[in-house]
């Protein structure tokens, strides 16, 4: 492990005890019976612990989309071309994508990341290059990348989201893009939580049966393979992972790091939570987990991480847009604390 | 039947079928994998048919909140005295409530309505009265109201949402606030779906077991007692109901006579909506069920209904403070199917 990690690692404490209490006391004091926001007051009762007091509502909101490929595309996981990572880039980049959409709509920028896309991308005012390498290899054949590639692709999301703080950041959101990389996402899931292949393997963007089936076995086939070693999150995230889910997993920790509440999004954002909280237990109460996916690992991988989603939509697109309707529930969350007023305020 | 609500009633029309398909056809070209936007997706699409085309989003939003209050408080069916809801309605009036905040933060108006409160409110520039009478009738004792009542309870509903249509309305909300509204709502709700009473009698703002089973029997001695004929949903408000519940069915209905959709809130709405239904089949394709409430008989009257929760929060607040954040989601819906680009859009 690396200086940088480790010192992230260290500086990513204990939620805010009192806060959390005198956000516990305002609850029980606003006009309406208490708990009958339910998990709304929850959330404010979490984020009162995250920022250390009780906050207005979240006017610095960002979404981090990372994109990267994945070699194991070869082994036919996925029903797309390669080719459509790096042109949704350009369609983040354009604005015209679900993750820009809903963004826009909570108040939130995107911030594009290029973790790894298997191809050139022009530079941009809004992409933010990391470029680790043009993909990851194909590890149904050797390991995803080597464990330097692994470490620098953390570092990158860490530095990625302390140059969000840096501009103002009160919370953040996670996105995805990259094909075949709910293939890496299971064998993660699979490694890490110690379930089944076939639990954790699902249908990515619309897998038919007969394909999903080829999918477990080559899942099956990379881990036999590469023996990921699921006490060593580094080791998993390099024989198995990805470049945008180590990415997002830097992402999180660098967030916790500076009390920034993470809003993750479906079950590529989850893979990257358990590397990441296999780093730092204590990750997990900086963490809300958006909503659950269609994807039918996520289940399982929220389960082992103890999150319990705020909506159960139906979506499976990644990009962040889970997150993006998670986060207009948390602020939703934070202002009733805030705005609402109490019994003897109303006399 | 009067002549205003058949003619109301009239005036639902089946969804526009083109518009539906266009929407479907749009949601196919656009730059994601088909279906991977889940619940938004089919929300579009249902908006699109309520409207007649693909609209670009809500501009003008209304929460409607009915205040009202319920002659069988007097058997000790809420921990909470009957003064509250007058008191609750200065708060709307105030802007301090939970349905306030929300409202304030999807960026929609609340319509505060005294349906039959039992004290006085002075003029607000704010508040409408449609004042039926000083709360219901001891229903353990008596019909809650006569029949002439439940007809104008309707009417008033009807024209509350008339007037809001008037304004500007693209959709809207539904709210209530009225200490008691659940044991009416769960006699209303064992009426029509002919559940057990206490498969649909709940703890209300947070009734103790001992309190919860009185609760029980007080409704079983009111269905006994009144009768209601559950082929009747007029007999059904006017024996067990509530001004509040028969105004919300009235907004229901009016807002479907104008094609606005309708986001319809927890457990009192949901009465109200089944009384609505009863009298307007049709009626339903234009409701949007926001969240599923703790209040235990919701599920119910929701499986009944056919709709399916876009929410589950733990929530039981009511006011309104489930459809303001159900309508969120709609417009999120509504937003990806005009904002994101196709596939040839984005070359």
């Amino acid at each position: 492990m690396s200086d940088s990690l480790s010192q992230i690692l260290k500086e990513i404490k204990p939620l805010d005890r009192k806060a959390m209490e005198a956000a516990r006391v305002r609850q029980d004091e606003l006009t309406k019976p208490g708990g009958s926001l339910g998990r709304l007051e929850e959330l404010s009762v979490q984020i009162a612990g995250i920022k250390g007091k009780i906050i207005s509502g979240f006017d610095r909101k960002a979404i981090i989309t990372m994109a990267a490929d994945h070699g194991v595309v070869t082994e036919g996981v996925s029903l797309y071309p390669q080719e459509v990572t790096r042109q949704m880039v350009f369609n983040f980049l354009n604005g015209g994508a679900g993750i820009n959409v809903l963004a826009r709509f909570i108040g939130a920028r995107v911030v594009v990341v290029d973790m790894g896309v298997a191809g050139d991308l022009p530079a941009h005012p809004n992409l933010i290059s990391k470029k680790i390498a043009l993909g990851t290899k194909n590890m149904a054949k050797q390991a995803a990348m080597p464990p330097d590639e692994a470490l620098r692709a953390i570092e990158a999301g860490i530095e990625i989201v302390e140059g969000e703080v840096a501009k103002g950041l009160d919370i953040v959101g996670t996105g995805d893009m990259g094909i075949g990389n709910t293939t890496a996402s299971s064998a993660i899931c699979a490694a890490i939580t110690g379930e089944s292949v076939e639990k954790v393997t699902g249908r990515g963007v619309g897998l038919p049966n007969e394909q999903l089936a080829h999918k477990a076995q080559i899942i099956q086939k990379v881990l036999e393979l590469n023996k990921p070693n699921p006490r060593d999150p580094i080791d998993v995230l390099a024989r198995v992972g990805g470049f945008e889910i180590g990415g997002l997993a830097g992402v999180m920790l660098g967030a916790a790091a500076h009390r920034v509440p993470v809003v993750i999004d479906g079950f590529i954002s989850g893979a990257a939570a358990l590397i990441a909280t296999e780093l730092s237990p204590g990750l997990k109460d900086y963490l809300i987990a958006a909503h659950l996916s269609a994807e039918s690992g996520h289940k399982v991988l929220l389960q082992y991480l103890g999150l319990t989603p705020l909506l159960n939509l139906g979506m499976r697109l990644g990009e962040g847009t889970g997150a993006a309707l998670g986060m207009a529930i948390v602020e939703a969350a934070v202002r009733t604390l805030a705005e609402m007023v109490t019994f003897s305020e109303a006399g």
